[in-house]
């Protein structure tokens, strides 16, 4: 009767992250927006860079006949080739048009790579602390997820895969700038993890992508430069969108890309552009994909985020916030001063101070601060950290 | 190893359309595109209405500030109330902007209604001939498709249908006007099938959903004007897209609706607003929401529609073609001369004129027109029709 019955239990369970917005939106409403420091959502407040608000402008002056047409479900050949040109450059191999396939989003570039891979029963190994939504992907196609823990400072565990590779294992997700940490997974942890996986496929004999999310690739500090998948690992596959490096999330804007080392990879591409179409997303949105073929190099100013992270990492680290320094994304994942993050961010709520707890990422016993708000906001909530950080006697 | 056994075997039954498209360019390539008659796609050649473009271009020259970010997963309150006023006033209905959630076409419609309605095992009715991607669909969500024919017009076979409701079955999928035969379900057969299903709901103590997928609602002639199912079937559901109407098929704007009579509304509209997030489409692009809001009672030309469809429906009968007269949409659904309807698309072939087997639509014996091209290469078609006629010896 009714609605499908996992849906309506996964509702059911969604019921305190909407109990969660549902106080903040009461809260906003008693002490006004600036007020209430809310530090739950992933929506970049920034605008997409002013050559794409010129190229919109160009393109509504001067429309092309059958520019809003159907084109190949895998997308312009212009824009897929614009992808690959930056693709090959930063790898060094000979990515063309044909690796590449336009997306509605990396969310829907995620469901075609992993509706395209899998078969049923086909496991999935996720590293904790995750993004939830990789959870609902998997099962949307019949795969199982297998949870494998990073290691203290967030980085990759590559005995603990290797431990929980099976021979059902058909991918592994990776996501560097990581969502909740912030962390970058440097080369040679890419290397090793290629070689623990050649390893297993070779004792298995199976094949084991390597699934690399990487919407915040262009979002990392320090002047550090976050390694192309593609040239350590042999089966991987880039799978991202604009919506962080062009502040275009709303327009549901991305691509994959499978390294041109995969084998078969002819076959893939096939696979993964019928999947685009049978998923109902037919191709990503025509009039995106042409505003973004010449913006593949460019990216929102990352500045501003640079002063956010930075403000916030020293001054909860200094009222005594233990946290990895993060490198990339605009997320912190600092421990929570009690083992209970659920009981930690509502006496967070209580400061007006609006948190994701570490156990909607897998993780509990942490919190995350996603920062892509206004300053002003930030340095409003300093003293109500403070104020919360002695209810807790940290420092 | 590699891709998924049923991606890869879905590849290999595709091989045959691909290689008639591939016939196609080389066709094209020989004899020019002037003379290769292509009925193959619905890719609409007609532009947007002007005051789509006027809206774009309002938009490009004083941008919102955020008109890119993240909204509700159920899209902008603006656009949803802009949808459901239309359906109150066509309907009598009280809906409202909670019924409506806008997504990525009528194909991401269509996923996200049958991953929030099914598990695993339930049926979905399809009415042959039917649009090919429902079997995918349905397949993607777990549902099993149970095909029912329709009458020898192409209309509802209410008995039929009857007869194939079982306990299982969750859904049916209806499309009026229709692709690939153009027919409009009048309003007593809406009536009936309600009057149908509700008996056998009571029988069986089951919900039985009825999705109308009618993205040609808009493109209907003789004046007609396609019944509102929400007046006529109490647990209904509108998918449907801008694709044919406005002519934006490439930018993936539709919408969904749910009928306000059907049982605990508001938990079936959590479940679509969710679905519609974790299938990975997140939301319909905003930009594109923005610009159909006051577009809602626009359409495209249809007189040129008209003009091309009476063209080949008078013309083609009077070679001795058989066929029923499609009242929308812009198919012509006619029979086969001969019963191995592959035989005969490859005789024509022959005569430069690629048409689509009803094989590919459930319905052997027939072959679909389709009409959305230039005028000129229809007039220039005749001829080749005449000698196909001919050696088939019709008329």
């Amino acid at each position: 009767m009714g609605i499908s019955n996992k849906i309506e239990e996964n509702l059911k369970r969604a019921s305190w992250i909407r109990a969660m917005f549902e106080e903040g939106e009461r809260l906003r409403k008693i002490y006004g927006p600036e007020k209430v420091y809310d530090f739950t959502l992933g929506n970049p407040n920034v605008e997409p860079p002013a050559v794409f608000k010129e190229e919109l402008k160009r393109l509504a002056d001067n429309p092309i006949p059958g520019m809003h047409r159907y084109m190949s479900n895998a997308g312009y050949p212009e824009v897929r080739k614009a992808v690959a040109d930056v693709l090959a450059e930063e790898s060094g191999l000979p990515v063309n048009e044909n690796h590449v396939v336009m997306t509605v989003g990396a969310g829907g570039a995620l469901n075609v790579v992993l509706k395209t891979l899998l078969d049923p029963g086909d496991e999935v190994i996720i590293l904790s602390p995750y993004f939830v939504e990789y959870k609902f992907y998997v099962d949307n196609h019949g795969g199982v997820c297998k949870e494998v823990p990073t290691l203290e400072n967030f980085q990759i565990n590559t005995e603990a895969i290797a431990q929980a590779v099976t021979a059902k294992t058909k991918a592994i997700i990776i996501n560097s700038p990581n969502n909740p940490t912030g962390v970058i997974y440097p080369e040679e942890s890419l290397s090793a993890l290629d070689k623990v996986l050649s390893a297993k496929e070779e004792e298995l004999g199976t094949d084991i992508y390597v699934i690399s999310d990487e919407p915040y690739a262009k979002i990392c500090y320090d002047g550090i430069k976050v390694p192309n998948v593609f040239k350590y690992i042999r089966k991987s596959i880039i799978v991202t969108s604009h919506s962080k490096d062009l502040a275009l999330p709303g327009e549901r804007i991305g691509y994959l890309a499978v390294s041109p080392k995969v084998p078969k990879v002819d076959l893939v591409m096939e696979g993964m552009t019928f999947a685009n179409r049978i998923l109902g997303f037919v191709n990503a949105p025509a009039l995106m994909q042409r505003l973004v073929t010449k913006l593949q190099r460019e990216r929102v100013d990352i500045a501003d985020y640079e002063e956010k992270r930075n403000i916030l990492y020293e001054n909860l680290t200094a009222l005594g916030f233990e946290m990895v320094k993060p490198q990339g994304a605009f997320y912190l994942f600092p421990k929570s001063p009690i083992p209970d993050d659920i009981a930690f961010i509502k006496a967070a709520q209580k400061h007006n101070i609006l948190l994701v707890p570490g156990s909607g990422f897998g993780k509990p016993g942490y919190f995350r601060i996603s920062y892509c708000i206004d300053k002003q906001i930030i340095l409003n909530s300093l003293p109500a950290f403070k104020q919360l950080a002695a209810e807790f006697s940290l420092g």
